[in-house]
């Protein structure tokens, strides 16, 4: 194992998921920052590269330069990872030309802009055989994977019922008609694609029920709504949806949930038993067995009845809360651990779990298919 | 204002609901329990009766003979209000025949067996003009009557989005095949109608959101599923829904998820702002005014920041639990106010709040657009 | 069993808790009101006995009035059980006069005025062998005789350690100089007698912790304060406690701890766990077993898991909340229990579980065990 | 602003608080590792050196050798920031030869071993005027400064009463006769001090109450319990404490408190309202204001309700949790400015937020008052 060098794409002045990235990455020294083109103005890009004090050489012009430069830097000093964290627009063409020059790529969601570049980027990974990773963050919390690990081993029984939900209200007013970026290109179709809350967060839930159940949404019903007027693309959405093995459920989304913050809640019901994880405490799984009382299994590397999964993702002992850097940091620190095994040219079974290119092209699906079904009325296979 | 005097249809041993129809009515020392026909089996009926202290001789056969005899006892000396619970095919028939003699009805819900029934009592009580109350219990908590108030009075703004749900898990196995009465009938289509969950539950869920916002559920796209092998009517449901004025939303019962006990919860989102109330804690109510902390809104008579409205259903200073039964409680005591003015001819303008007939009849027609909905899985107007 | 006949003492206009009791003596169909003596100011009595239907000749002018008429009325006719809800410095004459003429007494606490008046009930209800009951109706609550069931039964093993709190914020500001009946005689010395938290509210603390665990409180230290200027009674206290088998611990109560309800909370630490359970959510124990998930045990006559001794003391499923008039009704009905036995001169070992004249007695030791300790500043024996 | 360059004393393999220190110090970009003597034992400290990815000639037999060598470095190229993570008998030395030889110092608690020790570092502070942090991590939370600020600013009006506590469980077995590390240096005198539970956490709980209300501990009366046969140091405590201006409190700690995990909590009550933090929910600070509906204040960059104090200690949006790590981590990023700032011989006003070498003072004073009172049973000032 060696430590990683990271360069990054987007994440400039103004950016939240820039610092964000940059804080999961750096929290378990596995990898260093070394290399950035923070932004698409080169002065913003030097500023950020310099409060993050990297060598001015090394805050290049543009994501071209950047790969290009790199590429023919010796072996033990170029970048080994690079991140991706630009708007939904500008995610395709970077991540294509870093594994196109052999780079392994973490990228934020959705995948794309579109589902035809999903699809080409698939093929690529494949085609490069190249350490891929979609920071859906919150499958890195250590309770989802003690969810989905309990459901693995048949704790709930069979599947039934499932429930999920990402109400959010930042997008109560027209936030996008003032200076904030964040809203501005979210909700601006040329730069989010044709999804608002679906894309930004409908991805999130989808991807969440997928990977704790293990089962995958089959088809779907929704309403999409447009609340706030003068916006372009949905902030709001109710979905019916019917997954594997005859488990139905329903999928909600907000950005004009005025008041909530950014609480993705998810429920599953089996046979045998239920189990809920929601955001706002996210150290915390409710497990409901029938006729017994509930339980509150919790977050700890105490915890000893907590599966080797769970365990796995945890820093701190019982009590010492955890939070949305920890859960990021477990994609990256994983990811550096596929990247390592590349660099090493191994070749074993091992796996790596975090979100790969396949999910960030089954969240693309899942746009097309929120979309055309709120437009046609009508059940959509995914 | 004079004490009440009650005749129960139903409630027989076994029964949940009635001994909480009895608790709810005695608690407030506006109504005595007179006399009754528990159940068709006339041994079990005198058992009761004798149980709660009864005379006798007003222990009656059948509710025929109850109607019929009491209808010639003394005008001070007979029953004022007939209460109906028994299970739903067995609603229309002693409701026609109490308002035919002249006696004001409360009855469980769902209103009864199918929506034709619905509608004669509809016309069947304009035409008496006596009082009639339908018990969908939660809209009995103080904190759902501020809730409505606060909407009403603009505090949350337009209302723009509604999420309501009621899980349980008690019919998770076949419970209907071991000796559980409340089992039986409920997922017998001779004794309960067409639906299951949703008629249990569902019609609680949807008058709470229609008595909440004030606004009518106009059209509705539902997937229902009868979860449990060899039951005969559905044990749950998912359904998306659009209510007056551009309001959307979701709406979910099950009696399928394991684990989860009776906790109906409903939240509105408004221009600006949005609440929260849910049945596991029924003294609570969360209101969140956008850009400000969410608040915690607590049922008391000592709250004097509660409306008048939410005030005067309540019995004990803030910090003093009032449960099911204190709803209950409310709606037989408002139903009193009620009764007591029709026995002495008043005819002014007081409003008395409960379920009326005519919500009664709502949700009878909910029943019937949320299945027929499922079945050709199509948007149904109500 | 027969349906019994209860005369009130107190309760008149403006009582928060003679209401109470009504509502709790009525619930369970068990007890009927039939006279009363609500205030010493007669026309406030006879309002008060008109609004609960009272026959005007059994509204009396004085409850030595009460107790000399109805002592001369028919067995089947007079009043069975004498309530008694004034004032402390009210509560001991009119329980003697009701012993005396043989009339079982259930009564508020704390018991008396002071530990003198006490003794002498004791002494009182040995002699005559009647029924009485004190009302400390947290201990009414399924999940506290729950509590007290598991830890009889060893589940968290010997007990090491409490803590019992008991928040109000309610006399925060000088109420008692504002026409607020419940705060002036709880304020006034003549009134309450020398405590004025640890009388209202502590003994309710005290109580709780020795029904808990089973354990008495041997001695104590300590500070009391009076904090709002110019009341004549301590309004805060904080104590460290410690009980049989060398379990200690601390208990604290105020009356200006600005901005909380009534929130009384006990936690109980053994060798393999602990309980916790509080009055904002009545209906829920934590169990906490070392080395494994906290556990949610709920009320219900469903759950199976509890005892038998915590189901005797529900009255609906889980998910159906119960509250303060439940708990207080419990007391209410177990007391029935008792009287209906003394009436049918039954001699049998059946334990009808309510508090009793010993523990208000230990209740006035403790309020004198407080008040010492926190003058000399030293551990006092109760 | 330049990037820090840091020296771990402590922290080798099986340490808890070495690894969260590490975590803390790299996530904002701020600090970097660069050299460590991270055990007495050198091949542990060599191996955890390698895993940190440390030039091996930079990992050091001692932390001696470490002081002395680094100090000759090219001033470049030297660490420019001492981190002691080592047990309490291992504070004193190396942070007097640190500071000794002008490196900054940031240190775990308890400050020292004993309060003499604790008194000559605060000496050797105030002679050398370098920048000295101790990590009372919990006062690094955004909602205990938003809590801070608050009361600071006299939203709650005058404060009366606190309630601070710290229950854990882990102890509540013999865990020092295990291999567990952890538990055998913290309940052995000979490295611990003279105190157990009061010297881990309860010096925090103390810390906490000071820093909130602004206010000091002016004397105390404790019962401490060593609960645990064959422990060597008390395991529980419950005190009473008196503060400057007339409050009056309540401070309680265990480690047996059998399934606790790591809540600290404070409740503050002032004349117009109480404030309550607790550990379980870092990212929530109720505020409770006389009169209203209590509020819940929430952490997020976004909320602009909170205080500048607050925010500049939050890096995600609402909704976004942060925990220990962060919490942690704000003590680090002020820290990395004083000693900035003091590297640019700056010397202005500006004040830098976290635990002083005083704030380690008084922790240890604490320790001496809480044990003499429990041994003589008397009030003791501090």
């Amino acid at each position: 194992m060696k430590k990683l060098k990271m360069g990054m794409i987007g994440g400039g002045g103004g950016s939240f998921i820039g610092a964000i990235h940059r804080n999961a990455a750096l929290l378990d020294n596995c990898i260093e920052l070394v290399c950035g083109s923070f932004s698409s103005d080169f002065q913003n890009s030097i500023e950020t590269g310099k409060k993050l004090y990297l060598n001015e050489e090394r805050i290049y012009k543009s994501y071209d330069e950047m790969i290009s430069v790199e590429s023919k830097l010796d072996l033990n000093e170029r970048m080994n990872i690079v991140s991706i964290v630009t708007p939904n627009h500008l995610h395709f063409d970077p991540a294509v030309k870093a594994l196109d020059n052999g780079f392994p790529v973490i990228i934020d969601k959705p995948l794309s802009f579109d589902s035809d570049q999903a699809k080409k980027l698939v093929e690529k990974v494949n085609e490069t055989n190249l350490p891929f990773a979609v920071t859906h963050t919150y499958t890195g919390y250590p309770m989802v994977k003690e969810a989905k690990s309990l459901i693995e081993n048949g704790k709930i029984g069979k599947i039934r019922k499932v429930a999920v939900e990402y109400p959010q209200g930042w997008l109560t007013t027209n936030l996008e008609n003032t200076d904030n970026k964040q809203a501005s290109w979210r909700t601006d179709p040329k730069k989010s694609g044709k999804a608002g809350s679906m894309g930004d967060i409908g991805t999130h839930a989808a991807n969440m029920v997928e990977y704790v159940t293990g089962k995958k949404i089959i088809s779907l019903f929704s309403k999409l709504n447009t609340v706030v007027k003068g916006r372009l693309l949905e902030d709001d959405g109710n979905v019916l949806i019917s997954m594997e093995d005859g488990i139905e459920g329903n999928l909600m989304t907000s950005q004009i949930a005025t008041g909530e913050e950014n609480d993705l809640k998810i429920r599953v019901w089996g046979e045998e038993g239920g189990i809920e994880w929601k955001h706002s405490t996210p150290n915390t799984l409710l497990l409901k067995l029938n006729g017994n009382p509930n339980q509150i299994l919790r977050a700890g590397v105490d915890n000893s009845y907590l599966s080797d999964f769970a365990l796995s993702h945890c820093r701190t002992p019982s009590g010492h809360p955890e939070g949305f850097i920890e859960a990021f940091a477990n994609i990256y620190r994983n990811f550096s651990y596929a990247v390592n095994n590349h660099l090493n040219s191994k070749d074993n079974d091992e796996i790596y779990d975090f979100p790969t290119v396949e999910e960030g092209y089954r969240g693309m699906k899942f746009i097309d298919a929120v979309i055309e079904s709120s437009i046609h009325s009508k059940w959509i296979n995914i």
